[in-house]
């Protein structure tokens, strides 16, 4: 086969990891080295970027600024969260990409994301192929939530278990500083897969985690949980709870789903699981309470990164690059775990279509048989994945964050 | 005067900061230097720990633990809020502790806090005085809110203010990563004194940083923040909003005091300001929100520590017992500022009586006319605190911690 020739394009979207940006610098480090590979375009905002040429050009950054890729959070290039219509129903999207790819003779086609993001990648290596305008389609995992199947995890997920086992550890020091303790609930995200709640656990490692933990797999029980609550509360007269955001009931709906707003993509919003739980908690069984939302900074805080998961996501996207110009398509990267000690793995491509829109959750043999904590199985996987500390550069105490031109 | 001979009692007290335990680490390894000084006894919960003969022996702990202070959050000793009488009201405590003092030889008293702890202190300085019980009392400054007089600054300032200001910075960053933003609000600690939520204004040294920042000094207008937010987002899509949870209103009311709730010092319970905010923004400007409580963390991120702010703990454990040793009594370590660049600072001692109780606001001077952000001088007396990183210690990816024994 013919060695294929012209400009790459690169894009993100969905939310943003610590490490996406990582990524990015993966794509564009080894992109350069190619001689198939002329001109690197990145589209700003993602598709949208794409839909509209707005572009920026890899090869015009600053060398600096290309090195704070692998320190910067966000979306350095700007992320998007829009669902392509099937090119069946609505192919005008489809045809201005064409039209797009044409006049820059894009001939790799590389997008960053999660679950929806990797539809966008597959139906758009479908309708290139179906009108025979030769491409290279390859996705690039990413997603805290660990949740895309296939990959034994997704850059981010080490990243986002790192900073949070390390908080939920902090906390269950801090908790001790009283002689008499609270109920402290801490709210961690994860709408259906329960791998970043999971990774609360972690922090025991060293003596100091959560008493309980309660993942979106498996139905949650208010009655259940006040008992497990007051039975250790009643014991050590403290108690460190870790929930998911997406804890549902018998029927799989969302415990306290505080409205029916939908965002973009029909997901409901949730928030709040932790201050309801202490709420009754402190009224029903009379005991002192705080809550504690981890909020944005699981999947946005650079200052501490798992160097693992850094060098990870860096190896995805050059293994992107090194895929496509070795003539695949219609795949995303994928991480196989080759060896846990030492802990080892190599990248590889798999269909994107077997990928896209499937939730990978968390298997029976990784939660406990109380549902309320994790098995050493779970424990072995995830502990090798925050191994390491990727050193922010700083500049008067700030960290200093890439940006683009 | 003749050398005061005996043993050494220190104790935390309030809420930890990341670094209080950096000041324990400096009182034991200078009081282990004297020959004035034979045991170091250590409360257990502070003065509840004082009265109830529950100590640690600081010479029987391995040497890794006596390291690992530096590093660990929360109070490794334990800590306690308790409100002693004043002892022409009810002396029993006091003659409780005298008492012990007498038992255990107790000729040099440490207590590490705020500003309800020196009040402690001051009181059992007098107390001791008035029975002509030879003893050296020395305060300990620590708080993050930074609201000790006299002092140029706290320790645990510094950290929190760092941990604050790049949090802060990240949220920034992640806030770009879609074409139309959000109004952003972060709400951070301090009740009555904005130098935590002014610590968010550093992040902008870096370029990324909150647009308006709100402060309990100067009365809060929901009519004027509405306005701001609504100039800031039609003009660039998006606005970022750092607020401390003790804004007040005209009257010097907290806005939306949750509850009449108060602890145990009587101080009322607040929180869910950010939350509430960016409802009513949702609701009246018809705008996307997204709000983040930083919470515990503040305290407790010993993962992200000031450098600076971890020595200057040290030194101020060490010159309190140098203080008491040279026989200063009654009095509070104080940092004085000798230069700002280089940055330089010195230690000293400070009337006891004159900081108990008094809380230290934000100046005029560093607020700005519009009330919505922080001066130049505000940055030039802050942004060297948070310099430098603290490297914590690590195990399987987790911080070690101290465990005492």
């Amino acid at each position: 086969m013919e060695k294929l020739k012209g400009n790459l394009l690169y894009g993100q979207s969905g939310g943003p990891t610590s490490v996406i940006n990582a990524s990015a610098y993966g794509v564009i480090e080894r992109a350069k080295k190619s001689d198939q590979i002329n001109d690197i375009y990145i589209m700003k905002h993602g598709i949208q970027g794409a839909l509209n040429e707005d572009f920026y050009d890899a090869k015009k950054q600053s060398k600096s600024n290309i090195e704070l890729l692998k320190h910067t959070p966000g979306s350095a290039f700007g992320s998007i969260r829009y669902k392509l219509s099937d090119y069946e129903d609505d192919d005008s999207d489809y045809k201005r990409l064409l039209e797009v790819f044409k006049k820059y003779n894009i001939r790799y086609f590389l997008y960053n994301g999660g679950n929806d993001s990797m539809d966008t990648c597959a139906k758009i290596a479908n309708y290139m192929e179906s009108l025979d305008y030769d491409i290279r389609v390859i996705g690039i995992p990413k997603t805290i939530d660990n949740d895309l199947p296939y990959t034994d995890h997704t850059p981010g997920y080490g990243s986002a278990a790192k900073y949070i086992a390390n908080t939920v550890a902090e906390i269950a020091y801090d908790t001790m500083a009283y002689p008499i303790g609270k109920v402290t609930i801490v709210e961690i995200m994860g709408r259906h897969a329960g791998w970043l709640t999971a990774a609360s656990a972690l922090a025991n490692v060293n003596g100091f985690g959560p008493d309980l933990i309660y993942l979106p797999e498996k139905p949650f029980s208010l009655t259940k949980f006040k008992e497990e609550v007051k039975t250790i509360y009643s014991k050590n007269k403290k108690c460190l709870i870790a929930v998911s955001e997406g804890i549902v009931n018998e029927l799989g709906e969302f415990i306290f789903s505080s409205s029916n707003t939908m965002d973009d993509f029909g997901h409901s919003q949730l928030g709040g699981v932790a201050a309801k739980l202490a709420e009754l908690i402190t009224r029903e069984l009379k005991i002192a309470t705080r809550s504690v939302e981890l909020s944005s900074s699981q999947r946005a805080a650079s200052h501490f990164q798992s160097l693992t998961d850094v060098n990870e996501a860096i190896k995805v996207g050059e293994k992107a690059v090194e895929l496509a110009l070795n003539n695949q398509n219609n795949l995303m990267v994928i991480i196989k775990r080759e060896s846990n000690n030492p802990y080892s793995v190599n990248y590889e491509g798999y269909s994107l279509s077997a990928i896209a829109n499937q939730e990978k959750k968390m298997p029976d043999r990784m939660i406990n048989k109380d549902c309320n904590g994790v098995t050493d199985e779970f424990i072995k996987y995830a502990q090798p994945l925050i191994n390491g500390q990727n050193k922010p550069k700083f500049k008067k105490g700030i960290q200093l964050f890439a940006k683009m031109k």
